[in-house]
């Protein structure tokens, strides 16, 4: 043999129990771990293609929609992006993208990397968009889709949908929305706002491990997919085929790429979690959560990126890097508390602090348990800070 | 809510235990199972970071390659075949591809879906391809690529694959192999064997559960990603991209998606344990394990479908329908004695069945068992072939 044994992997695994109060992914409940560590299924069988059927049950409550191509990709969250991209747009043709974090920027580059033609539409970082603003756009550039984000994890920001997909729709115009860091956690009406495409990581306010991407488009989508003249590029987000796998357009299921059993059981009880609970009070907990963690950092001094409240996405809260060193704080919250906080993303790099309130997390003992940790953290930092003057 | 709670995910989760002895997933060992319901780690996270670096150094050695970009994708085996084309295919390029079962023609219709030029070099079901053959093929097509594949599940069929490499080269030509069902139970010398490109599940010999694939670039073929004149249009396999998140590059782990804790400590594990008991014993076990499968099914009277031995992969041993029922084999095996058995696939539907011996599945017990359960479904589906005519 040329390549010895690693002597690396002779060590025990040892996994340390953090919180992760970052922008996700989030704790997963003992139940759910509990549930991914039971035997493993084939990817043909009954027993799984009936975990399948129930998971498009809970996606279908989750998102509010009837849709039947609804499923989960065996891949995380910019997976359903790409998904988005290479099933409903072909080459030439115009996507009309909002930016106002880095959401947009990546869904810009993957819908270029597709041959469509990219027209951005930006807000100010902190900011979300207008019905307005969104209407001159389709009047002037008439797009064959619109991409928007309903939480922009980057900046904090929640974006409201209610009145864009009808918007959408007089000017012959498909909407998708990324709600990977906001469905679960705050109101979300696929069918009735007319969301042609939407999906989701699971990892954030579902409270799964990571791994999957659940998706759902409308009939008019489907439609434009179908009707397609050029193949989609991709065959592992092919929607044609894989829609089959999951039982979406009639009754065969053939094989179109390996499932993960492990990670599908995980999806079920985080959406049967859910479902025990009720949707309505899995929003609320989050709520709460969110107010709870506003005032616990409003009284530590934190200023709030997003001035304007309404506009403040609840399952990340970005706060402004200032009179502290973000990079000691992160460290310190991490390494003496097992508190995991995230820095900026992309264009706030930096710039902000990103404090997530997400599915298992949602609760007041967890919450106080990190405002504790923050407090801590804030002043070893203002003193490192201090000390570097 | 438009949308009420589904009733279904009221009830409780049930999941068998099920002795997968198909072409894969394979059962995977309780230590890997235990490890997967371990707290949930962040992407970003130092401790994940150690996971994947010893996890790179597991790939280096059941692969037997000091490739700097090694890594896992976040996604099922067929993401390993597209990552392949997507890399290092351009629009145009002439790409030959070894079909003697279904993953030829996949490989030919995901490099379709990427606009390169197809060529086919076919051999009968049941049989492999000679140097000879291969060399005829490179000298009269001159492709930028060669695809072939050292375990064909479809059929059962092994490839040699010593000697393709620098044959390959000689001809300027790439090498790109599927191992998905071959690495950890064959003999595979990546880089001795001047291998370019090989991906692999980890769900079969490796003994992980599904969701990730593992792949290795030789420089050369990193070189060739490196030199493209077109974008790789998928941004989840860009390994420009995804290279330096595993960091094989440099120094730098940029976010580029939320990798899956749950499914990198899995497969941590599982690559532990082949380092435990040493590569060369974990090929042994599934070397003997196919022996006594051998063994037992001649005895039970059934007749492999590949004829030649020396062509027989010894992951999954496939063998001919013929006095039997084979859907009523299949099912009796699955409700009666809790044994998945598969049936052909693509080109050998309802003409061989297909049964895999990997991973945690290799051991004398298991197979001993599933013999017995094959002894009474054959019984089975013989009366019951009886009585139809």
């Amino acid at each position: 043999m040329d390549i010895p044994a690693p002597e690396i992997l002779k060590k025990p695994l040892e996994i340390p129990n953090k919180i992760l109060m970052g922008a996700g992914p989030a704790n997963v409940s003992p139940r759910v771990l509990h549930a991914i560590s039971k035997p493993i299924l084939g990817h043909m069988n009954q027993e799984l293609f009936q975990i399948m059927d129930e998971i498009k049950e809970g996606i279908k409550y989750v998102f509010q929609t009837r849709n039947d191509l609804t499923l989960a990709i065996s891949a995380s969250g910019h997976a359903g992006m790409e998904a988005v991209m290479s099933n409903l747009l072909e080459p030439g043709d115009k996507v009309l993208i909002a930016v106002n974090g880095l959401w947009g920027v990546r869904a810009s580059d993957m819908a270029g990397r597709y041959d469509a033609q990219v027209v951005k539409m930006t807000a100010n970082m902190g900011s979300n968009f207008t019905l307005r603003e969104i209407e001159y756009y389709l009047q002037t550039e008439s797009p064959k889709l619109l991409f928007i984000v309903q939480g922009e994890t980057s900046t904090g920001v929640y974006q409201p949908l209610e009145g864009i997909g009808s918007l959408c729709h007089r000017y012959n115009c498909l909407l998708a929305v990324d709600v990977v860091a906001s469905v679960g956690a705050v109101e979300f009406l696929m069918d009735r706002w007319e969301i042609d495409v939407a999906y989701a990581g699971v990892q954030k306010a579902l409270g799964a491990p990571p791994g999957l991407t659940i998706i759902s488009f409308s009939p008019r989508a489907q439609k434009v997919i179908f009707e397609r003249t050029t193949p989609i590029k991709v065959y592992y987000w092919d929607m044609k085929i894989l829609g089959q796998q999951w039982n979406c357009y009639n009754n065969v299921r053939p094989y179109h790429h390996t499932t993960c059993s492990a990670l599908l059981v995980g999806l079920r009880e985080s959406l049967a979690i859910i479902t025990e609970a009720g949707l309505k009070n899995w929003q609320q907990k989050h709520k709460e959560g969110y107010k709870q963690l506003k005032k616990g950092l409003e009284k530590l001094g934190f200023e709030f990126f997003v001035d304007d409240e309404s506009k403040r996405l609840i399952t990340v809260t970005s706060v402004v890097v200032k009179d502290f060193d973000w990079k000691e704080l992160v460290k310190c919250a991490m390494n003496k508390h097992n508190v995991e906080i995230a820095g900026g993303l992309g264009p706030t790099a930096g710039k902000i602090l990103r404090i997530g309130v997400m599915g298992y997390n949602a609760n007041p003992y967890t919450i106080d348990y990190v405002l504790n940790a923050l407090k801590d953290a804030l002043n070893h930092s203002r003193t490192y800070k201090t000390a570097k003057l």
